[in-house]
């Protein structure tokens, strides 16, 4: 595959002639010459940072009590019911996550495009729409949503990273943009993500790195990391993002919040990226992240109404049908994957979980991993089928290198050798789907019920967030691509300096020293611990009842 | 790919070491050995054979009057409804089926292994249970299902034509199997293929050559040549095939029988054909074949009903949820491909169609077909991206060597060049399936309700069957795989003698010229002739509620 020159129909594209330096440099400035003066913060607050940012927020002195009412709100459902009252006007509140975001912006990086302006207006003509008519444009009103960098948005940037496409702008609205936008979501902004989609922490020659707001120490996650990291710090009520091997529940999980990844053809992914990567063994999914659960279930509800399937052949022609919450679940528990030993903030999250879904009358059951080392190993050769070289070729037309993690992810030279070891890949990758669905159905035996589990409750990952430039072991995910079930990410917990490390823990294997050596109780703190909820592929309104179960037993 | 030996997990294998002819020879006297000697036809029946068949089921003298009405019955609905009411026995049913195979094994050669013994035995089991507990075992009950080769039924032969494989035993039920014998099916014989399933005919060097009852000069088509043979004289109430590429479809066109080609991931594959074939561009399907669209539906129903995506990771989870027939249905009709002239029986069953779907109050819209020929070349490489080196190993195992039609369609060295090849494949598909779509949305400016039409109306091929050892044009079919649209066949006239040729015809390419210099009037006198409805994919119910309206118009 040689370097393509983005499909001209799609995209308006200006061939940069500089060095990545120069481009990165003249980008960063434009971007922030779109933050408005009298929203830019003083030398001295930003040196005032700490490594838990949030607190900043309400300390800058630049966000009105209202404003920070507004954005701190729970949750959408509550910023919905507020503006359709006409409690607050669309405008306001797009004022307020503006504002934030802007601020966001300056502390912790999370974005590759701002239109502010184009957010307001909509958001006037939004009121008015609702003041003249007495109705709402759809269930969505006023809503500000922020969007991942590779989704088309109609004149906003696509760069997937790369400087090389710092002057790429989108034709037309991706599906879901499109779904979201004729339910009354406001767009505004468009956020980071790492070179390539394919390191788990968001840095780019061309953006810089973006950090996590409760802990600047540590990764704000990846590939959606400008998504989490928005979202994390209240900079928009809710964000699109997407997951090939984690990208959706990394930067959820890191930053405390809700997410999901859907089922590969749920939603729709057509308009994302530059090109359909053409390997159809690992879909990407879209998803949304945000503040609650119901959030989460309201988008996914407003983008299966608007039938996706009706202009994207990929997606599956399914109803969204809603499945009550159970009164007594049955969920299995998965301490560890028997590769990488989760952290102590994460063990303590699980366990807690564990011991409040059994104090609300569910049923708990362990379940052992199965081969999830090997689920790896068949990922990684599947996701680099077709090698990496048009990465390294477009980061080579601005001198661009590598970040160390995403050195470390993507040899140059990497493929699958020729079409039959992909066949044979191809095969290796059903059996072990035949063989997890197995696994799965064994649990009746197992269950007072004699069926099998409703949902596997299990680390989002082998630790709350990680340093930077560290490429942690990211099996607790890629397995579930790799299957493609759906799962839930919930927070549960923030890691705490009692949070100390096992002395007597013995790692297993090179992976899990590894991550046992990179903890540091004192590093960690603060950090969200979120946990991961699996379900049956294509389940995701059965899944979502059960998670709804879970939540409501967390906050008990 | 080297030879796979086929998994002994799941199959049972003796190498063969005989030249293929010896394995024929003694394959085939193992099948004659296993149809009792009274069910034997006479020397002199056999000498009377017409090219019409079907007449000599009456005549032979082996089938009773009430043997005859049970297999002539209209179909497995009344046959239930019979057996369920208790009026027939399923022992009585299963003896006149196996009966009628038998007679249709000597007469056209559908069968690849028999079990005459195993289904009359369930069967009295059935009846037995039904007497005692006064309860059917499923909505099932009693009723006779023939399988293809390919797929897997407990102790029976797998062996897709090749005589390497003639002692080749399924150790399981496919997932399909399983679902219909829960709900009480019986099952009694397997049926043909030709090497490989991708011949539109069907012979094996292995059983030799499965007929058309209706025309013994036509082909039976392929590759579920033999259930569409089998079900074409009744030896069957209803069979299940598979379809890449139109293996459903052009046997159940070529001997007039109701069909569905459901969109991949509907109904589960597993257990079908010795391995996975690892490329997952272009999926096989799995469907039945029958004398009615409420069988089709009951079928469906009953695939559906058994959840089988709780037991194969590949199936979509999606309830059926039947849709009402439609009144006024709007319907596109594609009266060519544009490659390929339709035969003068096929353009009169069309056109037929048309007229009555209108006089029956339905709108019909004539869309044009969009890029047809492009699709072909696409599928085809994509079908064969990693070569066939292993079909022609295998036959090279026996000294096998290919049927002409074999040899056309497959060279030995044919793959793509590499992964990069593959993915661009791969990338030109996903566009021509958003294209299609693109095409389909755009008959809305036709119609007078301003929706896109609900089902496209075509030939289902380019002529009601060929003659033998013909690689016929089957675009009309392998686009709908490309794009997994489901497509119902409906049988709507035969083949006249005055057909006559349109003399004026001007063929628009070697194809056509090719289609055009075939059809004989003569040859094809009685042939059936069916036409393709094509829906949304994923949209079996919604479709299936146009066929019905199509079928009421044409019956009417």
């Amino acid at each position: 595959m040689t370097t393509t020159f983005p499909n001209p129909k799609k995209y308006t594209f200006t061939q940069q002639t500089e060095g990545w330096q120069d481009i990165a440099t003249k980008t960063q400035a434009e971007l922030k010459a779109k933050i408005p003066k009298e929203w830019q913060l003083s030398d001295s607050i930003l040196a005032s940072k700490q490594h838990n940012v949030i607190p900043l927020f309400r300390t800058c002195g630049l966000l009105s009590d209202r404003e920070l009412g507004i954005t701190d709100a729970e949750d959408c459902t509550v910023i919905l019911q507020k503006i359709h009252s006409q409690e607050w006007s669309a405008y306001e509140v797009a004022v307020a996550f503006c504002k934030r975001a802007a601020i966001a912006q300056q502390l912790i990086n999370p974005l590759t495009d701002i239109d502010f302006e184009g957010g307001m207006q909509r958001a006037k003509e939004l009121d008015e729409y609702l003041a003249s008519t007495g109705k709402l444009v759809g269930p969505l009103h006023g809503l500000p949503i922020s969007f991942k960098d590779l989704t088309d948005v109609k004149n906003m940037k696509v760069t997937m990273g790369f400087s090389a496409y710092a002057e790429l702008f989108s034709k037309e609205d991706a599906v879901v943009v499109e779904a979201l936008r004729n339910a009354g979501a406001i767009v505004y902004c468009k956020t980071t993500m790492p070179l390539v989609g394919m390191m788990l922490e968001t840095a780019s020659r061309l953006f810089g790195r973006t950090l996590n707001a409760h802990n600047t120490r540590l990764s704000c996650g990846g590939s959606s990391g400008g998504e989490g990291a928005l979202n994390g710090c209240n900079g928009a009520p809710i964000g699109i993002a997407t997951d090939i091997g984690g990208s959706i529940r990394a930067p959820a999980a890191f930053n405390g919040l809700y997410g999901i990844r859907p089922t590969s053809r749920r939603f729709s992914y057509k308009g994302n990226s530059l090109e359909y990567t053409g390997q159809g063994s690992i879909l990407s999914t879209i998803g949304p992240v945000g503040r609650s659960l119901r959030d989460i279930e309201l988008i996914c509800k407003v983008l299966n109404a608007a039938e996706p399937w009706l202009y994207d052949p990929a997606v599956m022609a399914k109803k969204w049908e809603p499945v009550d919450v159970p009164k007594k679940a049955t969920i299995g528990v998965m301490y560890w994957d028997e590769v990488v030993m989760p952290h102590p903030p994460v063990q303590r999250g699980l366990s807690t979980a564990v011991e409040k879904l059994k104090a609300a009358g569910h049923e708990v059951i362990e379940v052992k991993p199965y081969r999830q080392k090997y689920a790896w190993d068949l990922s990684y050769k599947l996701y680099y089928q077709a090698g990496a070289k048009y990465y390294y070729d477009t980061m080579a037309q601005t001198g661009e290198v590598a970040f160390p993690a995403g050195a470390k992810m993507i040899e140059p030279a990497r493929q699958v050798e020729d079409i039959h070891e992909l066949i044979r890949l191809n095969k290796e990758q059903r059996q072990y789907q035949i063989d997890y669905l197995a696994h799965w159905n064994a649990t009746a035996s197992q269950t007072s019920t004699g069926k099998p589990i409703d949902a596997l409750l299990m680390p989002s990952f082998g630790s709350a967030s990680y340093p930077h430039d560290y490429l942690p072991w990211w099996g607790y995910q890629t397995v579930w691509n790799l299957l493609d079930y759906p799962t839930f990410i919930l927070p549960v917990t923030r890691a705490e300096t009692s949070d100390v490390k096992d002395t007597a823990y013995k790692p297993v294997n090179e992976l899990d020293q590894e991550n046992y050596d990179i903890y540091d109780p004192e590093v960690f703190e603060n950090a969200p611990v979120c946990l991961q909820l699996v379900g049956r592929s294509m389940y995701e309104e059965q899944l979502l009842s059960v998670a709804f179960a879970v939540d409501q037993a967390m906050k008990a």
